[in-house]
């Protein structure tokens, strides 16, 4: 364990001796044009051919001599003598100049007679007048847009040399199973080297995937020296468990020299870089998003350094919308959602770590917290990098709090009308604070039906503030036990709780309360689980005896249920954004009874899916 | 003739009625989560299973009950009887809450012994941690990124119902031939449908390109029928002269119900859009850029109606450095470079024009006049919609002026250093006012090395201001003619001329005075045409007897030639504009003696090449 990252080096220097150990190379391949969009040419593009390649006529007419047509009017006609019939896009004749639409002449007399003299090189298109040969279409470095295709084919490219950059992505470890297979408990779906490839391929790479190589220093070994020979960039994707990365380290090792290995950068930290018959080798985390942070900023500065030419995402400067610690001396990356409240744009951080990858799915940008940094006050000006097309930023509809299940329902809803909701975990107080600071649309929130929550929670908190209070779910809260309550004494009962400011925390308080029942005495009480199944498990493996959760949930676990109060799940907005757009369609798709009966819909069809497991 | 464009619709029209006849349908196609990047979600995707799927150890170690470990310290170890080996990634037994690392224990008397307390769930992930099984991933109209497949993948979706729109495009016209064919006299390579294919597939349609049908209703019909049948939508793509269009016009007739021919747009006009058994079929212009245009705001704007989800551009507002003109009741869309030039971004228009596809090629962006508009005044804001990514405007230098060949050299060594050269065409007079405006980082211009030029033509349009003038090429100019210009009077020649203001023209000017000409009564002398190789033509074909162009053009094209002196193509920087990065650079590739050599070798190529030809 002691000799991985002794020397965790910052990721500017990483960087900077990536760059200087792999100069660009003459990294190219010719490709047809109709595979050449998105890639970046290798030198520059010159026309085969001049277009239009003659002087050829823009009507169906004749062609004629200009001077020859001077002094023609409505009043003096002229007949011409020296003429020849032109189709639209045929070679003028030499000694003509210019063309005269067939409807404004008449034969008579066997001439053509003119009613309007004509300028010179009218209705004419001079040869080269798009393009002529020899000159430049596209200079070097220039990445291929779809209508690029169309100019270049009608110059005469068909074949073109681009950058390429051949990258070969060989998994690792033990505890891997390839996409499509079910994992038995310990195993995990290798899904990095898939996610490698898509995007280094839309980086313009040609990627390979290889097969997945156990934990042998032999077998990893024999696998790199087959990649190297077929690439010019070799990654190695390490399973989770710590091992798989130690023998990457140990095969690359024998064959090459290992440049650094541990960057000071979160996600990310267990990456390795080596040279191997000059060739680059890179080790890549497992953790999900931690290979993410090593593809984007790693792996995909080496290819831009190359010439590619990636398809980055747009920065925005936003303000942050609570406080973020990070710690001094790593160059930290974390997701967020961006949205528009009122004028001020606003950034939420999603919960970091290397393998919460819902967390980059939900969010729609990242930051960048230099290692010099030691974190971000909130309301401070953040620059983030969107990982949507900004204009997407818009029509964001930014919801703070509680993640519900039913807003996964009003999403899909909202998703009809062109709007994003994101939404972005807070606690009651965390989310209500941000509608006061007005960093979000609207606030989700659980609180209980009893008579002090809603003052207590919220609007001691929002002074002032005129609210809309729309009510999205309500659910009834309970005790779950294996056994009846009634079995033995409240004290001889194992708990398990949820945290603090939870409705299920305030109900069991209280409960406990009306018994006389101290809670520091009480076993279990500050066994604290983030979600109700968590209860259920704990209840239904006898880890504890009881716990609280809604009836729902010790409906479908097969647990007894002794109701102690309904909970509230509400979205709040403010009454000074309701008539904003997009805060004016959530409350309209919130409130809608086709939602509402959705939501039931859903609600018996769980309970049915409950019933059928409990059989 | 005359049935065509009887009824121009306008844009928002046209839109509005398409939308109407074409409602959403359900365009929906399965596939492997590998093809998925860049497709639309056809509904919500839910998690199928909960990652992790149990509470499992974050670090190799052992699993404990975090109450038996209160009180352990560095002053007093404890033995602990009950705990289990566990590894990173492993389930934790029922009954344990916590896991201590290995590092912190050690094996004494036959129990494990700890110097510190665990907290409860220390070094655990919990179940669902990530995302719980039924959870939503992804809402849908959620175009799928790089990374999301990843996500995606672990949790157990491996192919997904994606949007889907079958494009059918049927190249239609006489005059048409296939990609990679030289094109006889009279016809032209049949482009447009590669380029729809190419645009049409990045917006994540479907396409298929079917073979060139030639100008035959009945043939067209045929095609037609065998389109419909496969596709959601057919293009035809015209041949670019008339009669084409006509014949898909009667093709279409006989099939179904056309909606509406021609549009008030340019480029674009002749558009048709029917309707085949319920299907859309649009008839697209043959002109490439009117083609695209069609493309991008009708095809474009059926799919993102249909819930496809483009890859537009990002829109940038800019002030437009010279005085636009546009028809009023047709909404124009103009290409345009757009550049930032000290603080303030330009755009700055390029020709416009069905056939100019270069135009499109170096712009990096078009604005939109709407037909409400008579045009858009220098200096003007105006919205820029780009065609490249947004962070290349910054290293985008505008060079507006003469675009003289060697500038597409300079464009190729500034590519080396990042940069990218756009030229915008320009007389001197026009890009030496562009350079006043500070709309332009430099402006290229040619003028005679005469005594006057220099004073006459750049001086007295910028008083005070300082600037620097970098010679990059200078060029003998002289009379091309077939016979010795001694043979006659010059009275008796037929000229060709070039425009007004350039160095050809004021060098003949200076010649015909000084042999006391009236130029009034030369014949020809009126005829101006746009390039020097016109002007050898000219004389060649025995169009005319003699004319101005460079020494290299007249000895390519195997014609005397009378020398009148040089002319000198400059790059001209401003003073004050000189240090700002990419500028300075342009200064410092333009004066190298590696550029210098460059055109040098490239001089001595054609000459090399043309005097082949010659033989």
């Amino acid at each position: 364990m002691s000799r991985r990252y002794l020397n965790l080096i910052s990721l500017p220097d990483a960087l900077a001796t990536m760059r200087r150990a792999f100069p660009p190379g003459n990294h190219v391949e010719t490709v047809p044009l109709h595979m050449a969009v998105g890639r970046v040419t290798a030198g520059p593009l010159y026309a085969e051919c001049s277009v239009p390649w003659a002087d050829i006529a823009t009507f169906d007419g004749y062609a004629v001599r200009s001077e020859d047509t001077l002094g023609a009017g409505d009043q003096r006609p002229l007949p011409l003598a020296d003429y020849a019939p032109i189709n639209t896009g045929e070679v003028l004749p030499p000694s003509f100049d210019a063309v005269v639409m067939v409807e404004d002449t008449w034969d008579e007399d066997g001439s053509l007679w003119i009613r309007k003299s004509a300028a010179p090189w009218q209705h004419v298109r001079h040869a080269g007048e798009d393009i002529r040969a020899g000159e430049l279409v596209l200079p070097k470095g220039h990445r291929i847009r779809p209508f690029d295709t169309g100019a270049l084919a009608t110059y005469g490219i068909t074949r073109l040399k681009v950058r390429s950059v051949r990258v070969g992505i060989i998994p690792t470890g033990n505890d891997l199973v390839p996409l499509g297979v079910v994992p038995a408990p310990g195993q995990t779906v290798e899904t990095n080297t898939l996610m490698a490839d898509a995007y280094l391929t839309r980086m313009g790479a040609t990627c390979r995937r290889y097969g997945i190589t156990p934990d042998s220093p032999d077998l990893i070994q024999r696998a790199l020296e087959d990649a190297m020979a077929e690439n010019d960039l070799v990654i190695l994707s390490a399973g989770s468990s710590a091992g798989s990365r130690d023998f990457s380290r140990d095969a690359v090792g024998a064959l090459g020299e290992i440049i650094f290995h541990g960057i000071a950068v979160r996600p990310g930290k267990p990456v390795l870089l080596a040279r191997i018959g000059g060739k680059p080798v890179l080790g890549m985390p497992g953790y999900p998003v931690a290979a993410q942070t090593i593809l984007r900023e790693v792996v995909g500065s080496l290819l831009a350094w190359w010439g590619l030419s990636p398809e980055s995402g747009e920065e925005l400067d936003v303000r942050l919308s609570r406080k973020l610690a990070s710690d001094l001396g790593f160059d930290e990356f974390i997701p967020v959602s961006v949205g528009r409240v009122g004028g001020t744009c606003w950034a939420t951080p999603h919960p970091r770590g290397g393998g919460i990858q819902m967390a980059v799915v939900r969010a729609n940008g990242y930051i960048h917290v230099p290692a010099a940094r030691e974190g971000i006050g909130a309301g401070e000006e953040v620059r983030v990098r969107l990982t949507v097309p900004p204009e997407r930023i818009a029509r964001t509809l930014i919801c703070t709090g509680v993640r519900y299940p039913a807003l996964n329902e009003l999403a899909n809803c909202l998703s009809d009308a062109g709007y994003m909701l994101h939404c972005c975990n807070a606690s009651t107080i965390g989310s209500v604070l941000a509608l006061r600071a007005k960093a979000c649309h609207t606030a989700s929130i659980c609180i209980p039906d009893t008579g002090t929550a809603w003052n207590d929670l919220v609007l001691r908190y929002l002074p002032g503030v005129d609210l809309l209070r729309v009510q999205v779910t309500r659910t009834e809260l309970g005790i779950a036990s294996r056994e009846s309550l009634d079995a033995g004494t409240v004290e001889s009962l194992r708990f398990i709780n949820r945290p603090k400011g939870s409705s299920a925390r305030i109900f069991l308080d209280a409960w406990l309360e009306g018994r006389g029942v101290d809670t520091g005495r009480l076993t279990g009480y500050e066994h604290e689980v983030r979600t109700p199944e968590a209860v259920t498990n704990a209840v239904s493996s006898g880890f504890a005896d009881a716990g609280v959760c809604p009836a729902g949930a010790a409906r479908a676990a097969g647990l007894r249920f002794t109701p102690l109060g309904h909970e509230s799940c509400d979205l709040l907005v403010r009454e000074d954004l309701a008539g904003v757009v997009g805060v004016a369609d959530l409350i309209r798709a919130a409130r809608s009874p086709e939602f509402q009966e959705q939501l039931r819909s859903l609600e018996r069809h769980r309970a049915g899916r409950a019933g059928d497991k409990s059989l």
